[in-house]
């Protein structure tokens, strides 16, 4: 058995909240350094376009090509990849992409108006972006389950180009990540990456199209090149470490919940994976469950360290006091693995995503249940929501005034222009205002 | 007549592209001197609560308080505030209220769930903000068409508290905000502002509770202050200056689009007016009226700079053309001053708000129409979309499995978990999964 002592907390005990809040407490590092690499590259890339991707291109992934041009793929490309798929992998991908396109079809956003008694016409117009750019880690953080979850939201929305860009550190690309693209509809791929392909994406070069939105994760020059060029384009949330909370009422398999708490810590030190429980016995058992399993796990490394600085174990009066918890650090994933979770989500007021009842493995939402695996993470689910086919649409208001309604309604803007001393304002109302 | 030269375009320049990347170029500045006295400001909040709130508050508002109780307003002035309203101004902003909930009753999102055939549920749990903060500028930039834009969608997306924070300099107090505030429902209100009402309201103090979100807007320390505690909290957009194009064939009387032009260039120095026709003459013709009318205007200072640094009349060939420049601009405000805006309607792509038809003038959307008057500027309506009651709601990805359910997809989510080399995930599945 390994020795891997877990934080435990009690609601009960009287510095309960302060260490909760230490347990919590995650500050993204500013870098100067890199904010200097990132503005330096944003800008070159803005100045000389094709010329700066490709040296950057060449510097830091190691490659040499002469143009742009070398690092686009070709829909056959694309196609080869899926066709050169194990069976099994191709199924199971298709599998979740139908699933992912099944849920999201849901979140579409639909136009509508409503028309007063004067004739006036009141509504709201939804449209998708022009042209979106998802960002794909390359190397051993590529998932292709990442690709089909930024993707899929965006087609279903409408967006008319979608163009990825994925660095190939030593020109190794990854076919399931390929695959992916292919089945998700994605228009371009261009084998670029860091902060030069965001800056590429923001400003549009020769050969690679500005595009509208960026969204997709990186590492730290990714995101705060995202940062950086937000506002002249749209971009997803800056995602912090991921986390999962589990609350349990005891009577789950404590080998389940361990892993279902392992499937997080796997993803890297900085991960958080936390249980609540009312039953301190239950609280032994899965301790105990982590123990025996940790030395089977192939990421043991990784795990331990996200267990040993980030985990907690902690104890509850009741369900009730569950709940308040769990509201409180409003959880990127939450797992209910109770008896009745329907009985208990009114409780629930903020969570990224909600699992419920003891078969909904975490790691199912992850990859084909259907809901998006972009979450929002460190308690940002107080304000925020998944990524959705809704992040890719937008919407403009519909204002068409008849003579009457311009007429009455013109009066009331008159009035209040005036109390604001917006006499332009006023003014304009009042030529529209029949005598 | 007043001499003003305004800058005229036409699509037909070689440099056309060019000269309007000009017109429309607008970078806001980053001041490194009003970075640092932000962030000394949050941290001092943060750290002192009250303490530090009252002592800014004293200083930057030229008030001798002692406690932030003397800075809380209570409902009954609320009141008093609209009771003291002449009759004429009480009716139109009760009206412009009932108008906006109207309309802003449409937008409320409702949670929905679907069940799949072995009994797994997935849904879309929709849920309120537990708290907002609204902040609204004191002294003559207070705006109560403001108040009632930003609080009543939080009210009818169902936030349970609304806390304003309005700054009092020389304790001077705005009745028509006050009476706003009081028809819109909001909850408190504190007579802070700057840089350290957006800190008490992100950190929360002894007296200020901590809020999930701020809205409103507010000079270059609050929009600075509200950048820096995004993150922890959210935000609404960061506006740039406000613009409007309108777009007309030629047909509109040219004193009211002159007029219309007058109403965006009246807010400050930095808003843009521009005004789109296949129509050579008629531009003449409206900067005759605009000529006419400038000496007329009380705003003249104001309209007469915005109008010659950044308006523009541009000529088009005709008004497909005149579309595509508009969807080019991707306007704040856009009104389509022609004779039959719904034919029109498709073409336009990207705009915060179209007004349609020439009865349909700018400003009644800024006061009553309906819509909301916050909306996106400097280009952003190519990826965003008005404020409006989803901002203050929030999603949660609910997922329910049945045992078959969980079985079945559980193998699916194993296969491309080993695919992404994550065995924790693969192997939480796997023990969901039936011999």
């Amino acid at each position: 058995m390994s020795e891997l002592s877990i934080t435990r907390l009690t609601t009960s005990d009287a510095d309960f909240d302060q260490k909760l809040n230490a347990l919590l407490a995650w500050e993204s590092v500013s870098d100067k350094s890199v904010n200097k690499i990132v503005d330096d590259i944003l800008l070159d890339v803005k100045n000389r376009g094709d010329e700066a991707v490709v040296e950057y291109t060449n510097r830091f992934d190691n490659t040499s090509v002469e143009s742009v041009a070398q690092l686009m793929l070709t829909q056959a490309r694309l196609q080869q990849a899926l066709d050169g798929l194990p069976t099994e992998q191709r199924n199971a991908l298709e599998k979740a992409a139908e699933r992912i396109r099944r849920y999201h079809d849901k979140q579409r956003g639909e136009s509508w108006s409503y028309t007063e008694d004067d004739g006036t016409m009141l509504g709201q117009q939804v449209t998708p972006l022009d042209r979106v750019g998802l960002y794909v880690p390359g190397g051993k953080a590529a998932y292709p389950s990442s690709v089909l979850m930024n993707a899929i939201p965006a087609k279903v929305a409408g967006v008319g180009e979608l163009i990825m860009v994925v660095p190939t550190p030593n020109g190794e690309l990854n076919e399931l990540v390929l695959a992916a693209a292919c089945l998700a509809g994605v228009d371009k791929v261009f084998t670029i990456g860091g902060a030069q392909a965001v800056a590429a994406l923001a400003y549009g070069t020769q050969s690679v199209p500005k595009v509208d939105k960026i969204v997709g994760p990186g590492n730290i020059f990714v995101a705060t090149a995202k940062r950086a060029v937000f506002g002249a384009v749209g971009i997803d949330m800056i995602a912090g470490p991921s986390e999962i909370l589990v609350v349990c009422d005891g009577k789950t398999d404590p080998d389940w919940i361990a892993m279902d708490l392992f499937s997080q810590a796997e993803h890297d030190e900085d991960a958080q994976s936390i249980l609540v429980c009312p039953n301190a016995e239950y609280l032994d058992a899965v301790e105990a469950s982590i123990s025996k399993l940790l030395p089977t796990m192939e990421r043991q490394a990784i795990i331990e360290v996200s267990m040993r600085e980030r985990a907690a174990l902690i104890h509850v009066v009741d369900m009730d006091e569950a709940a308040e918890v769990s509201n409180r650090i409003a959880p990127e994933h939450l797992e209910l693995s109770v008896e009745d979770p329907k009985a208990m989500l009114p409780k629930i007021r903020h969570a990224g995503a909600i699992f419920m009842g003891r078969y909904t493995a975490e790691a199912l939402g992850d990859y084909c249940a259907g809901p998006n695996h972009v979450l929002p993470t460190s308690g940002t689910a107080r304000f925020s929501s998944p990524l959705g086919v809704y992040d890719f649409q937008k919407r403009s208001s519909l204002i068409m005034f008849s003579e009457d309604g311009a007429s009455e309604t013109g009066k009331i803007a008159s009035v209040l222009a005036r109390g604001e001393s917006l006499t332009a304002h006023a003014r304009s109302a009042e030529y529209r205002i029949k005598d």
